[in-house]
């Protein structure tokens, strides 16, 4: 089979790789219908993930059909159509028992990380019962979930959730990008009164106000505007969605006492935390690696039309095209790109 | 009357004072039975709180009883015995409204910082009904209740109810002073598995264990002897009570995936956040400025004996000799000192 | 002034009264701009609230302007656009700290209850500070500020927050009158997938639809039907807004294992518990009179757009008509009415 | 092997019994080493759990060593010393994900009720890695940790935790026999300033005590007494550890406003709901089929010695003897039994 696979540093190849077979009782294999391309991916390739070894498959986002299963697992059997987790929880391991799906013991983000990843024709899925979940029969649009596999459980769970967004909350978002939008989608489950979206491209602005957001900043002017919108308090929430200390401390200024922080940016640094003003401020901070355990909850807003994951889709490749759509990704912001879907065409088996 | 009076960075004087009057309908006039010193104040007399005017009285805890009540107080009269709290609280503002004493809008953290202290023969109390709690009858032990006016609600509320502290938990309290003790008193309320003290000062380690600790260690061994009785894991709870930022990044290395820092110390510069490891840690960070809203249920721990604050007295003082409790309370390490009482014991009226 | 009095079971007037005055130093006295009628206000008519004195002015909900105010009021002031809450709240006592209004050792659900009410030219409400909110410049549409004194905080607060609606949740409301459409708009605010009506009256399940329910059902087939629809699971919340034995009972049949029930009805005798079936089947049961604690946030729903009182409003009068609107009110069903607006156009002063 | 064998209403042996054999990769064989009784296998031999076949062997509480494992467990192997827990988990099925083993679809309560169970030399475990716990090497009490199988994670979690006891609460339990006890020692996790044990016993009310309680109360004066302790409020939380509609209607007399009422009793009957009091009470009821989540947590708390289990243990037979054991277990009031333990002492193999 074709696989997308890091050579070091700077250097992808998509080359041809023998078929992943089963090789523990709890794994499956999963032939790729459809699979994406993450700002991680990006990172590896820059060498900023030093333990990915060169000759991994990269990827960890798809949907697909399984083609075979170990004999520990129960809940899925060959045909079944699949969205494939970016974190694998092998559900026994105290952290699993906890929800905290991305400390599994066994698992959490090995896919195109530390194991062959979901770029290739066909993948293995380790604890394939609490790492993939079966697309239902009324869920068409099997493209669009593979924002589920990743971006959407990130911008939920590290985003939303950790940042309490409550019904006539103000909130803040830093950063426009793919991730922040995804923070933006779901954060209007809640219903907050505002939405205040900051980056420095107006483009991107613009774009977010068609997604949902009630105002856009650039960062140079955003503390000023909303101070003066919410009288000199600040955001009950502030969304990290670049991962620089500029933006992390940016959040620092915003939020409001008694706000909270919600860390969803990957961070290469430390960054300055203002205790001197902040102690005295009753915030809250937090940091996750997303744990997909709300994958269920957001396939039924899926499929009752309340989050429309397609929207993230701004291009479409087929998988054999994958250099290309690497190409695209890259230059996200030329290309106005967000999301490219890959799409496996070729014949079955 | 006498009061303790802060002239600028530096000094402090014992002098005659008018004696406080009803100034608004919501205000009592309290007669101090038994005050103390709050670290707070010595950094008050370093000149690190600027917004305290020379003329001052100082002082923010204390118990005693009410002499006059304006028009507007409804809960208390002249001859009740009270508790003062030290954070004032209007009720009415939407951070009274949603528990957040400390940021009311008309109150807060105000005693001895903005108005008129509790270190004086008499206080004015703004917000009586508010700020200051009914000594219950059967409490005697009227001097420990000073205890109750910051020390002990900051501990529980800013580390243990921002810790989470739960049964079972493993517990880290950086830094063993008063404030340390505190948390550790308080956490003692939810049955951690281990309460493990930091601190380099190897008498109060031991002191620390008195009050409830399982273990002690100097910061310099803290890491790898946590680390190695957690199985490399960490603590689920780390509380800083010290105020700098080493003891701060302390607890960003001893925090277990998933766990919670919850920030006491009152900082005066900013920390660095190591957001490149605890992105992906899931953890929660939390600061706060004491509230205030747990004081009843802290009075019922002390009527059933739950809760011993007499344990945090060494030394007691006439209030007259408030400046020699001062000279001791600022060698505390010396004087293995924890908490003075200052009794005011002459005649009323 | 003229006010609606009760004279006793089945008697009410429209009659002349003296206006009424301060008495107490927290009290506002409000001209009444527009006021409305609550199904309890049926109820004391029918005699079913035995503690209303006859002579007393009914109503408990309303928008005005503050004509007076007490020394002790420091959030208001004459010529104040504000709001009425259903709930008095002095913001001191044990109740009021825990948020818990309903209970206020000096207030709660007092007006057209205890004290004289809001279906009168003018009204004394106590308390003031912590009984109105303030009307937003940006709040034109006045009347609809009136379905915020009771309706909607109480469909959101006994029925959404205390049913723990959350995004992809199943809902089931029984009851379609105006406090089962106010749960059904502020569940909204959750994102449920499926919020289900239940009510014998198909037009009522019409109007459900409109404001937002994706099925609706009569009781008779809603256990079948519900239990199909979720796999034998049943539902993750339901919501009572009827009041009788038989409706609680129905919530009973319809939740799922680890669901809650809100109860929002009022109730005039007890109802079987099938604690037989489920003691072992993991689900809370709240209830709870409105606190109103959710007024600030529903007002930040409403300037935002997010929520839409106005939907509600079906009839409209003028207050010298009030006997009138009693009439329709009575005859819901057949008048097709959900609330009426009684509109105080007379002169001021 | 022997094993205690239901055969029907009333009846029951110690019969020879084939080895149990492993049946799928999940499962683990365990040689009991230490079992016990339950009330509810008592109330299985008169015939009340109609769904276990004749022919099953009783019992889901022991510990004991693990003897096989199929191929699909990760986390034990033969030799291991193991808890057994009483409920089964796979840790795959969206109720084990979400924390409700209760209510697993391929487990919950089964063992010694739908397959053979722990009253027997050996017993074959499900889901293994989910259903067991390793005794850790420092645990030398095996029999104390027994209790762990069932009625102290039950009292915890359907009691304590359901009820949300809080440092400074009143609690009361009505209901004294073991698993009240077991709601007793867990409650004191949490610092309740009272813990109030109602029974018609004076015996187990003294026996209370000595376990921690405050006050005992005869249920005819609890109500009474109960009411003038809080000056008419009302308890914080009651716990239902019983099982009858009457327990279960005292609860909601002695209940404050905003309290919590925790069913643990297994009930056969419903009883009534005052909602015509309840209703404006903002009250919440829980129920709940023991989950097992807190096992972990629970054996930290024996390892440090807040919780000591061995205090409910009253009679010791050698496992040969269960039939005595029974007997005695049956008259417990009589032969003032709490739990019995049953050793297993015989040959290994």
């Amino acid at each position: 089979m074709k696989a997308l696979v890091y050579h070091g540093p700077g250097q992808r190849a998509w080359v041809e790789k023998p078929l992943p077979t089963l090789q523990l009782p709890t794994d499956a294999i999963v032939r790729i219908t459809k699979t994406t391309i993450c700002g991680t991916d990006l990172h590896i390739l820059k060498g900023d993930v030093p333990e990915v070894p060169p000759g991994l498959t990269l990827g960890h986002e798809g949907v697909g059909v399984v083609t075979a299963t170990g004999s520990g697992v129960s809940a899925f059997k060959p045909g079944d159509r699949v969205l494939i987790s970016c974190i694998t929880s092998c559900g026994k391991c105290p952290s699993c028992r906890r929800g905290m799906y991305s400390h599994c013991e066994d698992g959490g983000w090995i896919l195109g990380h530390l194991i062959d990843g979901t770029q290739a024709e066909y993948v293995r899925i380790p604890h394939a019962d609490g790492s993939l979940h079966r697309i239902p029969a009324d869920c068409p649009d099997e493209e669009a979930l593979v924002m589920l596999s990743d971006i959407l459980p990130t911008g939920y769970e590290c985003g939303v959730i950790n940042g309490e967004v409550q019904p006539g909350d103000t909130v803040a978002i830093v950063g426009a990008g793919p991730i922040g939008l995804a923070a933006l989608m779901t954060a209007q489950f809640y219903s907050p009164a505002e939405i205040i979206m900051i980056d420095p491209d107006p483009n991107r602005l613009e774009v977010a106000k068609v997604f949902g957001a009630t105002r856009g900043f650039a960062p140079a002017v955003a503390v000023a505007e909303i101070l003066r919108l919410t009288g000199g308090r600040g955001v009950d929430a502030a969304i990290e969605a670049v991962g620089v200390p500029e933006t992390f401390e940016l959040c620092q200024e915003l939020i409001a006492p008694g706000g909270r922080i919600a860390n969803v940016g990957v961070h290469g640094r430390s960054a300055a935390l203002h205790l001197e003003k902040l102690w005295a401020r009753n915030i809250t901070i937090r940091t996750r690696l997303v744990d997909t355990v709300t994958t269920p909850q957001l396939l039924k807003t899926v499929q009752t039309g309340k989050l429309r994951p397609a929207q993230l889709i701004t291009h479409r490749f087929p998988l054999s095209e994958i250099m290309r759509a690497y190409d695209t990704f890259s230059h996200a912001a030329r290309e106005k790109a967000l999301k490219v879907i890959l799409a496996n065409d070729g014949p079955t088996g």
